[in-house]
């Protein structure tokens, strides 16, 4: 058995009390089939404080005080700090789960968390896309320097392996091209405007589902599946490719009447994000098209996500996932910690 | 750079042909991204002869004989043998690549090929069925014992990561259940009935193609499905499961009006192999079934195949593949082998 593997969480909403709960039912697996035993250091939250622990913060008790509102600084052994450098610090942890909310402008906080994390000797898992698009190639030089790893599978798709399918699995493989849909709200709007509502509705309608954020403007105007493009196209294709490169149209313009008549030809309007290299580019985009019944897109309904892919040495090959949440965000999360530590 | 990696060749079939060609046009990228150097010593056909050769074998010259229909002993250094042990020992070669056709009953002379190598410290690669479904266990141990690998990525939907997806990627979940298409020629032939012809001319038509063999019964009377069941079983669920433990229907009985009858109702007949987890124990099939639009397999044509993973920790996850083919194969085959020693 190895030593306990110490880790941190910043940021405690539905995804980071999402994997407390997966770390909680899989603890007794981790330790048969991967060896991995762990206790959580540190917790440290946007609007309920932070705890740190070297012994061990009880992660019930910590769901519990958060679901009632409370203030998870009673759970700290040290006076915390609200400054997440010092916090990182404080913790001495082997592990980082950075899981604030993304800023689709610059990243930050969460590429500070991150460069701090692997600047003291952790490995850095986020599920923030952020970090991803603004400073991937920063990130993983440092991990690298020092033998830590940066992983940020539950960027796009959540837990869906998309990342660690081409690190992992498609060696040797290159890259050509991608076509998918990656915005489960716009994608969930479009399926609800499927029984004649109108965009407006639908979007109340995915607010009251939890789908939906209060301004919905960030999946509906193709930021979300515009920086999970950027995301893919940096890593998968290996050029750095900023939010701004990808061309984005978001659903806005999309009538009900638009949707009825596509369906009655049999078709589907759909958010599609595509990126090909055309020589040494990358053309990427983010927009509505109309998709027919042939489509491996078209049966793509609700929240579901998929994705296909364009190689040099297979035929399409399609992933695709249904009933993402935070629990499969949070899954995500996991693997990374396996492969990080396993 | 690692020194040269010596590889031998047990068929050199369609798929043989395929990797051979495969291996030349990523020659360079290999070497580049995963400092492997390779060098072909050893080449053993069923029909064609066999060549050792330590310094190595032209590659293009071995394709351009086959293709003329010649013996490739002409290209041997010393008088090959022609008893498959015999040969593996007298390559000195690191990795055997296994592509002999499958014997579904007893899947020899496969296994022995496969534990001959591992014996004598080879890496053991295969796209052949046989030795999985029948000698996974033992191969398994024999490779770990010896500290090679026995990997076999390609004998399922070919180069599609299924087993890389679950060994590499999906770490820490558990597989509760799975549904698919994974027989490309009954697929191809569903799909051709659905133009309006009959069970015989579609079989007739899959032939022309070269899909289907000569001999249909494999594919059309679902073994080749099964077999593959049988694969997934025992790998994924890691649950030793023969042949004769999946309930196994063809297509035989689906006519060209059943095929009509349910299109025009919007369905499409499918041949569905299926397996889930009851308690401890395995039910695993394979039969022709009605599927309807919503159903993420319904979309599936002609020689494409698809899978959907029912998993502890995620959603219902799918990876499906269009145009497959002996070259899809073979980077599976190519796969597995930058697994094996990169």
């Amino acid at each position: 058995m190895h030593e306990d593997t110490k880790l941190a969480l910043i940021g405690f909403g539905n995804v980071g009390q999402a994997l407390a709960r997966l770390l909680i039912s899989k603890k007794e697996e981790l330790a048969r089939r991967y060896e991995i035993i762990y206790r959580v250091v540190g917790i440290a939250t946007g609007r309920h404080g932070a705890a740190i622990n070297p012994d061990g913060i009880a992660l019930e008790t910590a769901l519990h005080m958060i679901e009632a509102g409370g203030d998870l600084s009673a759970l700290s052994l040290i006076p915390p700090s609200t400054d997440m450098t010092s916090f990182l610090h404080a913790c001495h942890a082997d592990v980082l789960f950075e899981n604030t909310p993304v800023n689709y402008a610059t990243g930050q906080p969460a590429i500070e968390h991150m460069r701090t994390a692997l600047e003291i000797g952790m490995h850095a898992i986020t599920a923030n896309k952020g970090p991803v698009v603004h400073a991937y190639h920063l990130l993983s030089e440092l991990a690298l320097s020092k033998g830590r790893a940066f992983l940020f599978e539950s960027t796009v798709m959540d837990g869906a392996p998309i990342f660690s399918l081409w690190r992992e699995a498609l060696l040797g493989a290159r890259l050509s091209s991608f076509r998918g849909i990656l915005n489960s709200t716009t994608n969930l709007i479009l399926t609800l405007m499927e029984d004649g509502i109108s965009f407006e509705d639908a979007v109340i309608r995915a607010q009251e589902m939890g789908i939906a954020e209060t301004d919905p403007s960030g999946d509906v105007d193709g930021w979300d599946a515009a920086i999970k493009v950027a995301a893919l196209v940096t890593v998968l294709m290996d050029v750095p490719f900023s939010l701004q490169e990808v061309e984005r149209q978001g659903i806005g313009n999309i009538s009900e009447a638009m949707v009825l008549r596509e369906l009655e030809l049999g078709n589907r309007w759909k958010l599609i994000c595509e990126a090909r290299r055309e020589g040494d580019r990358i053309i990427a985009s983010v927009h509505p098209q109309v998709v027919d019944a042939q489509d491996p897109l078209f049966t793509v309904m609700g929240t579901s996500s998929a994705i296909t892919f364009q190689s040099d040495v297979l035929g399409a090959l399609t992933i695709r996932e249904e009933d993402p949440g935070p629990h499969t965000t949070a899954y995500g999360l996991l693997a990374d910690f396996i492969h990080a530590v396993g």
